[in-house]
């Protein structure tokens, strides 16, 4: 078989879902019947009580699978995804419960949908990712990956921060706000929608920059050419000098941020390669996670 | 039966819409079992095909009637409830497809529920109206009640108004914008839902001006109380002399503005009252328009 | 002089602001002169070192004076304006940077404008006030009035909090979002209106319900009838345990919200009274903070 | 002088705009002194009574001209861009009122601007256009460029489109609204800002699909790769048959649509060149035009 698709294929699942375990081994078994060389993620192997396949950590995974099939929800596929990028391993996600924006293959469809993506009947979709890191004068404090967004945002109780915006090197606006976001197309239809971003398109080359709560009733979201870098500087935070500010990549948090501190962001020169079965399309989930088959809302019949 | 509640009541159904045959023949029957004296309205007796019950006009109606069945969608009832409000009949609302705002009463719950309100189990709402005229000098051009707004739009093909408003003879705005709305709590979830104006309880007395597409980034909606009394005046019309701007007192228009022409809205001495089941909640509506209870948008699980 | 306007008057100054030194002292002449027994308050007195008029603590102002005039911004303002509300003091606001929303007597124009205000040339407007309280089972745990507005955040690193809210009793909506915003009319124009949110006219009888970034996109800001009792229930917090949730009355924080807590918030039995001086316009300070006759944005010309 | 910068210079400015006469005569003095051809547009040149310049058409501008400098405002810009797209002519833009979003230089800087750039020190950037057609069946009913925006609007009293949109074929959305709006990044400052869509970066390769007045609460501007071919196709007009919809392509409308006819928009294959003096910011252009640098709205300090 010279030309076998994903001859390793590495299989994880939502921890803390129990209700995984069948559906997982299922498709263990699909895979294995398909010759290929099956992998199960640690954790979740230790998860479901499973002991018939060999098992990897996420990096190993990285190192040796071809592919990265996912049983969850969207918050399960982001964490992975962001942790197999630097490797380039193809994810295919399942989604356990309601579909997901990236996890948009129904469980009911997976063993047919699996099937045919190994004999290669498959759409691939890259996903840009933002590379962050927080700078204090010239130290960098901590870095990390984002696939959905890099938030800048108060801590506190009460207060606004003061965000300084450039984008490569140029001064673009200073805002006072509750936070700023800075999102990929990926990360347009999570946090961003619920303060009034607009949607990117994910082969879209561009960034999204949207301030949660701004003071200036002028304010709107900017896209920008996905090859810029974003500078944030906290300029001032009235919430105090005790309480900080925090930075969240994803959903990660880092929270030790002080005035005068920087937050870089550019695109990463990795990305994540989304594998969908064919005829995918992008609009479709849209429609369907938005509801805009309703028309909800002004009806006047 | 000295108390009977509603002992003459009359039937309205949409027109053009022969569906509806079968139903309002049926809650006529109700009613006349009850010992209520049936009206149908003129020409929903026409389109059915109905002889065996006596008919009226929406004015007689108006002078005759206890109460008014309403058969249809919201539009249908929009348009009954303006023309009967300077009589004073309430309203019952049956949907003949999906549920409206203000037609809460799904077909298959109707026979149950006319009964009900009939023996006194109902609760009351009543809805305001807006009065509304159109002045050039000292002339009145025309006058019309609206139930949910009155709407100020430019009528051709392209350019904007200016719109002077003044409330209780303040000036409170310029405004250069495709058209503004003035909104009373029904109409709160009509037209000006759709650019962005905000929800009005229908007990708030309160009415809402929104601009349509505003060039003025920080025009915001606004709600004043209802005892004011609202005047746009149409100071510039870009889209040339001749093509003119128009004003929708719900859905009738008139589309002969002129630069210079008042359009003046205060709240009508009329109300109309809507009948609904016990247990009503106009949040419940709300939840189930809106689809509130559907976690569409940026969720990550 | 049976018929003096504001026999005493208190005098309050922004702290941490020796500019203010000079402006008020000279108030404090044109009311002396003009026969009023003037207090200025305990800290203003010692911040810009005066000792030739009695003090007086905020509470002794509240059971003393007629009148209070107070030299600052808006959040000097709201400060003491909360502070005296039970006690029913008038309040006049002197700007001393730029006009805010309430403090609408720029410093230059103080002298004239108060000498005409104790000759009778004023109007009145009164503002309402939540009274609002924390409530775990059947125990109050903190109590507080508002002058803008009730809120609830997540107080943490990240997530989102689910909050029920019942108005009267019947329940309106289950909402996850980073906060939930309950304003009165004044506040409106404060935090609420960088979320998007309405603006309220003063003297309508109306209480704001916003979102913060709500994950529902359908959702839109509600305003209710401000007899209506609002009861906010924190059903879930996805930030888990340990970082709870906050509540802000107005500036005043209170961090210690557990799930099932609940934020009680009612109309206040008092009001705030501001005095304005003769022509005032709620209007005409709304175009001024908000920019409305510079027409930003879309133009084309 | 053989490698001259912009040999024959063109020369525009605003019809009916008689206090560009002396503006206009003292450039063309300067262009003239710099041994530049000097070339009027027909119509400015008679609006001004201008004889002592050969005179052009926007034609033979197109075919004769190195650079059009354009006096007026980014109307008279847009207008000129526009008609000189095919000819790769490129374009200086003199605000002869307030400045701009696209005509950047103040008229009291334009000789200084004009004589730098003259020796070769300007910046220059592309500006996309949109290439649109009508099409009924097989016919283009009428073709047109448009810089800012196509539009897709009811032409008429009342009601709304149905809009079906389809992007490189695949179905998107079914839209109900009053008009839909298919910006580039130049229009999204224009129209698209006024009905909340994002400001789209001038290099950033996307275009922009934003709805007017939508029904369905759940919509969202969307942006898309300006590779990617839009098709709308009004598949609904409430308005009824006699009064049809309009297409705008920027300010030219067309308004005999009719049911089941496609706008098919795309990406032209010209670009308008902008040039800019040496440290040319667009987002300075942008805190300018949108007044970012004042603190308006909810401040409290």
């Amino acid at each position: 078989m010279p030309n076998m698709h994903f001859p390793t294929v590495a299989l994880v699942g939502k921890y803390h879902d129990t209700g995984i375990s069948a559906p997982l081994r299922a498709i263990a078994q699909i895979l294995r019947d398909a010759g290929r060389h099956v992998l199960f993620e640690l954790e979740t192997a230790q998860n479901i009580g499973l002991t018939e396949f060999p098992v990897a950590s996420v990096d190993e995974i990285g190192e040796q699978a071809d592919l990265a099939i996912v049983m969850g929800g969207d918050g399960t596929m982001l964490g992975l995804a962001r942790q197999l990028a630097p490797y380039g391993v193809p994810l295919i996600g399942i989604n356990h419960g309601r579909l997901g924006f990236i996890t948009d293959i129904p469980l009911e469809d997976a063993s047919t949908a699996i099937q045919r993506m190994l004999d290669g009947e498959f759409e691939t979709e890259a996903r840009s990712l933002l590379q962050s890191s927080v700078m204090r004068e010239d130290d960098t404090l901590v870095s990390a990956l984002a696939l959905n967004d890099v938030v800048l945002s108060r801590a506190g109780l009460s207060g606004m921060l003061e965000i300084t915006v450039h984008v490569d090197g140029l001064f673009m606006s200073k805002q006072r706000a509750d936070g700023l976001i800075i999102a990929t197309p990926t990360g347009s239809t999570a946090y961003a929608l619920s303060v009034n971003g607009p949607i990117l398109h994910p082969r879209l080359r561009g960034l999204l920059v949207v301030p949660v709560a701004p003071q200036a009733l002028s304010n709107r979201p900017i896209t920008i050419p996905d090859s810029c870098e974003i500078v944030l500087t906290l300029t001032h935070s009235t919430s105090g000098r005790n309480e900080g500010a925090s930075v969240h990549f994803d959903m990660q948090s880092w929270s030790s941020l002080q005035e005068g501190d920087r937050v870089v962001v550019r695109r990463s020169a990795h990305t994540v390669q989304l594998l969908h079965p064919v005829g995918y399309s992008y609009f479709s989930t849209l429609r369907r996670k938005l509801h805009w088959n309703q028309m909800s809302g002004s009806s006047i019949d």
